[in-house]
């Protein structure tokens, strides 16, 4: 069910790899919703995805962008504009990888090199997206930006390892630049900390199927699916959110509130 | 502008006062966006109200409730179900008075039986609303039940005395309850947790216009006004925020994770 | 081993039923550490507790108070001055309970006027420990006000029913009493939120032993024990923490902000 | 007054330039509490600090440390047992410096090779001190390990730019090293959330004198000094605070939770 709460508005998705990706449902449903969109990502996962599928549903441009690059950043606001027409109403950043991760590198056996790669795609892309747009003012007043964030920013996770940093570090760069572009533009800046997903990205974690059950026992909702993340989405891109700015938004079924839940107390009987 | 975000949706809105009352405004959008409703207050605001006008634009039936009445409640869930032919998908609480406030006691010099007073009509009626509402299984699944907050909760404002502690219950409710309620029926309950609005409970606490100017020039997009407010409680109503529970959610133009702004710096300067 | 941390200090502490109580530790440890106290509970609780055995070793005189009773409290703070030729330098607040977790009552079927009294004795009783001693002038410049909480104020635990409201309630008024006292006389008033303890308040409640263990699982360091609380206790009423003031302090051995632990992880997958 | 609260224990203390320095205050006191300690700087600090008037009253050997670079920090660990003939009780971190706040760049003209240096020297330094502690087994069961915080992790500070989100990172690591710590060798890590301190780091950065005011007007115990300061990490270092853990902790009389206090409504209204 579509309602038209994009309008008129244009928006830059990133980080769609395949229809598992949440960023894959937000171009789908800000389609719906009428709005016009770019996708991007990177050239390397846009030669794994199926991102032409996307595009052609979605009528949408892709242009490749390495996140750690500003260059590619500026290109990326460039053509947007070029594209659209005029500057853009949205902007979600859904980019996120650890090396430690990958390779199966412990919290207490950290490359430092990779950490800071992991710091540099993951955290400070966003503060690229944020300081390029507005270096070539590319966001129109009132306009949204949200990045996908995840709890462990504010929990510990054994399995998560540098990524708790680098998600850390994401919502600080949503505070303070959304305190700065608020101030400039009334563009709001936000961050959506979502319930594990069976994303590509998700399930690539060691002992997620584990820690994806038990969130799923501790929420009383249940854990969010993509899906439904997107319909969240697409009400912060949407003129409804306006003074919502500077915030870690938990879209999780309840899970971060949560002590213990009946479920799991059960479960721990047996 | 609407969308039709609520078509087909019933909804019960406590608290509208005046024309500017954040529960009007409410009501007024939450009509335009499709949904029936009920409106509700206590006998003694209605006779100082206006609430007739807003019922004849909003084609809303009336029924007076004292919000410490279980009995009352009873009733309206009751009567609204029988209006509305079935059960209710939303619910807003915007029910606050401190007698301790009204007779300008210091928080040095409170009045206990005023204290828990306001903790009854404050916090405690929103347990009694959704107790009752799950004893007479009267909100449908994935509704939304919305309490309006404030960030004196978190933070100490030493002109709002004892409603520092209701808003933190009545906090504590929404996490408590949304987790049985979510559980039970896949019923959500959060808080709004709202800037200083020039509502006539706003304006009736001593030193409020001069936070107002206050918390206006800490926030980086500035105090979020009522209509904002009753925006951002569409978006709780409607079904693209299912998975949003049992979260206080802070409407407030960024002003509860600035720690100075340069404003405040710049008058701290002359 | 004892520093002489409290060494010429005087403080009043409550809640020492046997020698299981978080209280009774503190009260040990404060005599170790060279503080004279005086050791108060309410008439009921003394009948049943040891108290005097505890009276004897720690050289108090114990002076009976019905915590929601201001003309209680403000004998026991007279009383106390009369013992020590002086004011106070500390002040233990241990106290909760809940008839509607006494009575079983699930939190969808809460009594109402046991939910007030809960509230009364398990939050209000703070804010009439400090108005009282602010008004009887009875405590010193510097001196700590440390009431005892749980994390049921940040999250849920579905079996602890409205001592979670009680809580975050405990929690708001040593915020708000904490700004005022430290502004008026430089008193400091924190709360310690402490591990699920085998008290017997803890032990009270239903599903506690399961809890007691998932906590145990989640926490690195396991569950803190009533003594070590008691450690904590004594460096909070100490010279040495005199600027911490307003805040809820975490004794958990990690608990609140770990998400899931390997040891949960492995049971999970049994 | 000393208590000999650190009797028998050792500990390492960076970041300690000249008098104004926290970590000079708590080397002073660690010393006077009966600790052996080993000092270290980085080898340009140490060039501009007095480093070794400290080192001469606090009887402590200096080993220069790049905090940046793993194999200083090994000598330092290795050469620090050496010393004590065991391991090392507690570890004090005290390290940061941002290139884009020295050099005057804006939060929105960020040098992104100076931005991951500021996260290197500020918070990846911790991660370096713990993963090698761990690797070296160089602390004893029950450890602890403090590193200096700042509230621009929670909150925007204009002027604070990159730093906040290398402080985020630090609170992230605190987190995530003390549940593997705690886990492993019952070692605690913590930080401390300082107030705003007249130090040489402090005065360095742009609008500090006029938020040092401001802060100091919403405390109501005003800003907290580097000697309470010092007071507070001893009681950390103790055997008195075993099972707090993975804790941000606020040393700020009373800043963090204070909304607006009348000091500064008063000035408001000039």
């Amino acid at each position: 069910m579509a309602y038209g709460l994009l309008k008129g508005k244009t928006g830059i998705i990133s980080g769609a790899l395949n229809e598992k990706s949440i960023a894959w449902k937000v171009a789908l449903k800000a389609h719906e919703e009428g709005a016009r969109i770019v996708l991007t990502n990177a050239p390397i996962a846009m030669r794994m995805g199926e991102i032409n599928k996307l595009a052609d549903i979605c009528e949408a441009p892709i242009i490749a962008a390495d996140a750690t690059s500003v260059e590619d950043i500026e290109n990326l606001y460039t053509k947007s504009m070029e594209h659209f027409g005029g500057k853009v109403d949205f902007v979600l950043h859904s980019i996120g990888m650890s090396p430690n991760i990958r390779k199966g590198k412990a919290y207490g056996d950290l490359n430092y090199d990779w950490f800071l790669k992991s710091v540099d795609i993951s955290a400070l892309s966003f503060h690229k997206f944020l300081q390029t747009a507005e270096k070539l003012d590319a966001i129109n007043e009132w306009g949204s930006v949200v990045a996908l964030s995840y709890m462990a920013a504010q929990r510990t996770f054994p399995f998560y390892t540098d990524m708790a940093e680098a998600k850390a570090m994401l919502e600080s760069i949503a505070r303070s630049y959304g305190y700065r572009y608020g101030k400039l533009k009334k563009v709001r800046v936000n961050t959506v900390s979502q319930s594990p997903t069976e994303t590509s990205a998700g399930t690539g974690i060691g002992g997620f199927d584990k820690f994806f059950d038990f969130a799923d026992k501790i929420s009383p909702l249940g854990n969010a699916s993509a899906d439904s993340c997107a319909d969240y989405c697409i009400t912060l891109f949407s003129d409804l959110t306006r003074m919502v700015t500077m915030q870690n938004l938990f879209h999780d079924g309840g899970f971060i509130n949560t002590g213990i839940s009946e479920d799991v107390l059960a479960f721990m009987e047996k």
